[in-house]
């Protein structure tokens, strides 16, 4: 098993990461800092308890948890069903020294972390994300929320969890698209600040596809330390912390115009990461051959191609991204392989030519063909 | 004008209280400390935009700022309007450097905060409190929050206003009867940690009733300072800051079970005073004449009767409020005039007999009676 500490200004808890989290969770439970605790909720999917129900039951002995469901899918994300929760739990009879754990993937873990920020005020919780996604990024940082139908995570909070515990044997039933949407995230924190994690993913490709126990816990670990360390040191995202968007301008605004649900959030993120190289090595930061060593990590994966979408729809969609200040469009360049830098002034033009290249690349090739032709 | 600091673990800001605040805003908004600010939303009610939309405009100048609006009323102090509000936020371009002003009464207070408070997970708010109530209580303290159908303030944050704009002008539109609701809290003050405050309202009961300039302006101050010394003491209600509280646990009760609007929540509050005065003087911690002066002045308001209501139902309610604690009953009592103490040993048969003796007098007479006939 391995630690990683996550220091922020509100806090600092630990993220576990290992094999056999699960069974020990009574007795980790137990060790938590803060108050005495009363009783235990647990929010999950239909789809997890019927796998791992049990098991949780079972680890957790004579302490039977109040269980509460959130079907699978991120149009569940949603201010509708954190009231729908929360009066569940008031029925329930949870108060301020209830625990909530939040039991699967990422949509689990947002709107546990949200329900958790504003119930009753705040309460405490714990994130045990069951998915190799939300096991490497949305259970560090805090950050937690809900979709409005104009946008994703437009609402949310910043609460952070008491501890997480991701236990790696919980990924074994993860169907090979699942973990590879979640692999993207990982690369990504390979490409943007740690180099030697993306040179491991070049070199074991095929184990960690594979879904290598061992493999998977050092990427999984590679990844949180990263974000721990980069969420540690800007909290509130008004610095360093922006290079984690990498990839996530287009990346939502292909989600959202693609319609949520049919791709998964983490290749829409490789699809819009894909869109910031072609930018970065278009503006000669990134050497041609870095790029096409991303190029190929990313597509290892094979990220299904997103519906035929019109660029210019995607630039309107990128519009109304919150991470965008006032009229400035902000993106997400790399430098290097590991070195992410934020700017300020991509252009609409050079978005729209790297989003032909990268989505419609017979087009583009077309288009260079006929202006050549017409010289 | 007076000026109060307002001191907690996550910040300051100050709260100004005196007439002609609205008609400065500009200039004061001006000099407020934070970030850059792009674009001024409000959030009011029609009636109070009707009433001081025009002064509000002007005050602002150039500044044109987006208006939205939330109709008066507990019932609309819930979910789907906080969803409908940052909706329409998000369509009129609000982004992370948006400034918010909530002006209105506690309702627009307290769902402001929360929509400031989870709008892309935390924007600016300033609170422009236009009734009595919400100028000494809701906008300090920084809780904000909704009700669920099971129970008021169960879903919320903790999100300090860069600053309060207390305009005592603004009061001399309100109606008596909002008024006086807004004035026991007030007198809470005075009863739970300020005898001075409380001698100034016994010797001045017409002058404030009249809504006296001087006085309203004096009342409100003492108020807020009492409030912000507690909050700064103790923001996150660990200790002192439950005696707040103070007749609270029955107000909320009373409030539910009448049905939300039959009652002001300052006339709920004074109900819920009654009762923990005569808990307090049946446990002989309060001396019986200081008993009856502050009877005397929650008594001088006027509070309506609440609908006749069974003493058990009310039990009931109470023991769905967020401030017990598992299975104890948790209760704020008088061990005399400013001087408020938690107890968490309140037993059913107390709180009965005190409920029958302050909203069933002739009941519980006639029982008292009718013991002594059978002895």
């Amino acid at each position: 098993m391995r630690t990683i500490q996550v220091t922020s200004s509100s806090g600092e808890y630990t993220v576990s990461i290992g094999r056999g989290l699960l069974d020990s969770l009574s007795s980790r439970l137990q060790k938590l800092p803060g108050k005495e605790r009363k009783r235990i909720f647990v929010l999950t999917s239909p789809e997890i308890w019927s796998l791992w129900g049990g098991r949780f039951r079972a680890a957790l002995g004579t302490e039977e948890p109040t269980v509460l469901f959130l079907p699978a899918g991120e149009r569940y994300k949603r201010f509708a069903e954190v009231e729908r929760l929360a009066t569940e739990m008031v029925s329930a009879g949870a108060d301020r020294s209830s625990l909530l754990i939040a039991f699967g993937g990422g949509v689990i873990g947002d709107v546990g972390g949200f329900l958790a920020a504003i119930y009753m005020r705040g309460i405490e919780y714990v994130q045990m994300p069951t998915t190799f996604l939300s096991q490497v990024d949305s259970s560090v940082g805090g950050k937690t929320g809900v979709n409005l139908r104009t946008g994703k995570n437009l609402i949310g909070s910043f609460h952070h969890p008491l501890a997480v515990y991701a236990d790696v044997d919980l990924l074994g039933t993860l169907a090979q698209r699942e973990l590879r949407a979640g692999l993207y995230e990982s690369v990504k924190a390979g490409l943007i600040r740690d180099a030697a994690l993306f040179r491991y993913f070049e070199a074991n490709l095929p184990l960690i596809d594979g879904r290598d126990n061992a493999a998977i816990e050092k990427i999984v670990a590679a990844s949180v330390r990263m974000k721990a360390e980069v969420v540690g040191l800007d909290e509130r995202e008004t610095g360093l912390r922006m290079i984690l968007n990498f990839g996530h301008t287009m990346g939502h605004a292909i989600e959202a115009t693609s319609g949520f649900g049919v791709l998964l959030h983490g290749e829409a993120i490789a699809w819009g990461m894909l869109v910031a190289l072609a930018i970065s090595t278009s503006r000669k930061w990134l050497k041609p051959e870095d790029g096409l060593r991303a190029e190929r990590v990313i597509r290892h994966f094979q990220p299904p191609p997103p519906p035929a979408l019109r660029p210019e729809s995607l630039l309107a969609a990128a519009s109304k991204d919150k991470k965008n200040r006032g009229d400035q469009r902000r993106f997400v360049l790399l430098k290097g392989i590991g070195k992410a830098v934020v700017t300020e002034d991509v252009t609409d033009a050079e978005l729209l030519a790297a989003l032909h290249t990268v989505l419609q690349p017979e087009t583009a090739a077309e288009q260079r063909r006929s202006k050549k032709r017409t010289r």
